[in-house]
């Protein structure tokens, strides 16, 4: 389900499918962030056209709202949202970050504390797992218990012992429920599939834990090495550490991972990171960065054609960021960049999308969401040449 | 420039076609409002499938931001905001009454006060038809004086004396001014056009106050019919006054316009409302409500298919809203109407909608504006039928 069609010689750069049973995934792959069932301000019709290949859903999020009587009913996520591709969904442990305020850690799972209304939730791997599938993901990932930096190398000891144990009830659970589950969904689909039996069910993604601690990161790539996944997920980065540690568990862990099995790289990451971390082996990302930055007006191009070239060297600054709404912008007519062929750039002029922004017009956000990315999507596509 | 190509037996409902130098205008017609140059999280794109045919520009906003020097290096609204169709554009006049507190009146027009920086800006009727030239708009509306409910016959009388004043002025102006600022634009634009000489320059439409007062009404109809316009609105309703009077107005007025000019109705109205005034002889409408309503998740549908047929008679409730955020629709997984064929209702449920809206998704608005602007759009085409 994963194939490497060709690899880079100077560099670990790795070009590949990965096949899901709703189809196949060109990798490196940058997957915009759906955390709630959309992304933000786009219809999927408007993703396909961008050339999205892989979205992220939140499990966390949906089992919230709209709840998985909502979903079941309507038989997943992507009959929900209308969206025919791939989705991964993260599973919930991203949010013992991010939420770290509202949730206590037992050796069982997480209680998320709704800071609106007090409400109590727990969730084990086995739930998370359960609601990954009601949701009818095309990849899974393990719950996990992702730690802030600085952690002690105590916490973290701890948190990738859980980690460990919390991989090994996903993988069983998954085993137990996964398959079977996936066979109606998919015969209905594509009833003259050609898709191999295995791909008929989701992937499951074991994520490496361990913050900035060589013993640590290694331990975990080796135990969940040795409960085996479909594919590897790096976690615990961009969780507010200086970045260069990043290069240093890459590093660490990407030579213990098979050659065959597709790696992500969680949350990340700024362009010349991607582009980095593409060299080193790493062939999915998810960032909120494009979306995000997008609404508040922070645009992203290639500094100029040639640009495009020399990106693959990393340290070279081949693009440049344009707070569209600046006043140097008001009368200028180019498009936000002349070499783009996204829908923003096609109709409309870098004076339009300022006024937008100071006029508080939607539109604005939504112009500069397809344009930011675009460019994310055309840097993957350079990327796979 | 105005072609009425049916009239209805029993009522005094037209059907017709206003020619503009951007195209053709099938009325009865819709218009959504465009105040600062986007009608609100949608492109111009959208609005063509919409079916749309004109929508509504704004001259104040448009002057204060971005502008007239970014509007000139434009070359005008249409560009600036990549619709090729035609616009209205309303005069400033409305602000009067809607930013009543920041603007002073004097016979030489409206002072008005930034509630931001306390910047002061005058707007003349001369400069008022200026900055519509500007824009490129393709109906011109004369500067009036728009007055709220209730107001005194006396305040009700200089509205109307210095509305007429005006008037004069914005045609002469318009006069000088209109006709040949507009040949280059339209020769670029149809270097072959086959468009009859008068309408290469813009309409310019005269607007009757005169609050709820029937002396003042009339006589502000005929001396603007003095004056002579290419049409004629009736303004100063939907200004707070209960609604019996609009009728009365319309009674009033109505009989006094010439057939052969178009009638526009402005910033109304509710789905029966409108009706009753294509019944009454109006030709043009424009409101907030399918637009705004929709990003509070207000939904209008017809009751039934067949309802679409009964809604010509009046006081029939042919249509509904519900609102969408509801919890009564998180598990309802029809379209927002099953007979509607807009892109919304092609592709989501109710419950997909009322997840959007509970979640704060942008997509949310985006979507319950389309199907609005949709039903008003086929309100309008069921009334041209």
């Amino acid at each position: 389900m994963f194939i490497i069609e060709k690899k880079d010689k100077k560099t670990k750069k790795r070009i590949g499918k990965i096949e899901t049973k709703n189809g196949a995934i060109m990798t490196p792959v940058f997957m915009p962030i759906a955390t709630k069932g959309a992304v933000k301000n786009l219809t999927p019709e408007e993703l396909k056209k961008l050339g999205v290949d892989l979205i992220l859903g939140n499990t966390y999020h949906l089992w919230l709202r709209p709840g998985l009587e909502v979903m079941k009913k309507s038989k997943g996520l992507h009959k929900f949202m209308n969206w025919g591709g791939p989705i991964l969904t993260d599973s919930g442990g991203f949010q013992v970050f991010s939420l770290a305020k509202y949730r206590k850690i037992t050796k069982d799972g997480v209680e998320f504390r709704d800071p609106d209304n007090g409400q109590k939730h727990f969730l084990t791997p086995e739930q998370s797992i359960q609601i990954q599938l009601d949701l009818g993901s095309d990849i899974i990932m393990v719950l996990d218990e992702c730690l802030p930096f600085p952690c002690t190398h105590e916490q973290a000891e701890a948190a990738v012992g859980r980690t460990t144990k919390w991989a090994e009830r996903c993988k069983t659970y998954f085993e137990r429920k996964g398959i079977s589950n996936f066979q109606f969904s998919i015969s209905k689909r594509n009833p003259k599939s050609k898709i191999p039996e295995t791909i008929k069910r989701p992937l499951l993604f074991g994520i490496i834990q361990g913050s900035v601690y060589k013993d640590l990161r290694e331990r975990s790539a080796r135990e969940l090495l040795d409960i085996g996944f479909d594919g590897y997920a790096i976690g615990g980065v961009a969780v507010g550490e200086p970045r260069q540690y990043l290069w240093q568990v890459l590093d660490w862990v990407l030579p213990m991972l098979p050659e065959d099995k597709p790696r992500y790289l969680m949350g990340l990451g700024r362009p010349e990171e991607i582009i980095g971390a593409v060299s080193a082996g790493i062939d999915m990302f998810d960032c909120v960065i494009p979306t995000r930055e997008a609404r508040h007006g922070r645009i992203y191009k290639f500094k100029n054609q040639n640009s495009k070239i020399k990106m693959t060297m990393q340290n070279v600054k081949f693009y440049e960021t344009i707070q569209i709404a600046k006043s140097n912008f008001a009368k200028d007519f180019w498009p936000l960049d002349k070499n783009c062929d996204c829908y923003a750039c096609q109709n409309f002029s870098r004076a339009y999308l300022c006024h937008l922004f100071r006029a508080a017009e939607p539109l604005g956000q939504r112009l500069a969401t397809i344009h930011n990315l675009n460019f994310y999507l055309e840097l993957m596509r350079l990327l796979r040449q």
